[in-house]
């Protein structure tokens, strides 16, 4: 497989527990293009549960909603620049400026999840993604981002 | 100081990693009344940590945001009907419809974190509360969210 999005992320923003890949305690979630659209997967260990065990909790659906979305505003706007990742000194991140989660079914434990990242639209320094998190074949919760590039 | 809302919450359902009592390995968070608010404190470890390893990872936020507002609107559900927590077999549970985040500025590491929720509207079993987390005096985050009665 390629190299994911969150491995052209400079070493000093690379601590994040979601994504990054100098915090070995995070999940290090990584991201991938998928045609025109992004993908990730991650199959969450046992204590990472909701309020009952078999369901996964709304905080950690929420992050891995975050952590992709902000890893697909960067690989779009390269994209829309013409761009490759990993071809200049200092490489644009995005952060998470709003993120909206719509919660649909619980989401169950014990199976592989896939997040999924569309662009919505580019314009200056703000991207919109849209998201979607899966399990077993079913949208479970859906997520609407606004990702600004930093540093501007 | 008194009972928090979490302690309320039937043992099937405490096992979540953000506020579960019988979640050893995750956040533990307890909420509890102020007047009319509700308020949760809480000091994240350093690996929770975002890009840079002096702000808050987005995921923690929102995560916090989550199960405050999710133990308000129970709170908030109980006050209305005039009941107090406690005093019915089967308590009152409330889980996520929606949560919206706006992050304002960097969260800061190494200090407590407040998380305030305020109800916005109750009709039938769908509640919406405004949420906010600060960190040394400052707005970091704002949350909106709708929470569903469960069960129905």
């Amino acid at each position: 497989m390629s190299q994911a999005i969150q491995d052209f992320y400079a070493d000093k923003f690379s601590h994040c527990y979601g994504c990054g890949k100098h915090n070995p305690n995070g999940h290090q979630l990584k991201s991938y293009w998928d045609g025109d659209e992004t993908v990730a997967r991650y199959t969450p260990r046992p204590e990472y549960s909701g309020g009952v065990p078999d369901h996964v909790y709304g905080g950690l659906i929420a992050s891995l909603l975050d952590c992709h979305g902000a890893a697909s505003a960067a690989a779009f706007a390269y994209r829309a620049m013409n761009r490759e990742m990993g071809t200049d000194d200092e490489p644009v991140r995005y952060v998470t400026a709003s993120l909206k989660v719509d919660f649909r079914r619980p989401t169950p434990m014990g199976t592989e999840l896939t997040i999924r990242g569309k662009l919505r639209s580019i314009e200056g320094r703000k991207v919109w993604v849209d998201l979607t998190l899966s399990a077993l074949g079913e949208v479970c919760a859906q997520g609407e981002m606004l990702a600004f590039r930093f540093p501007q």
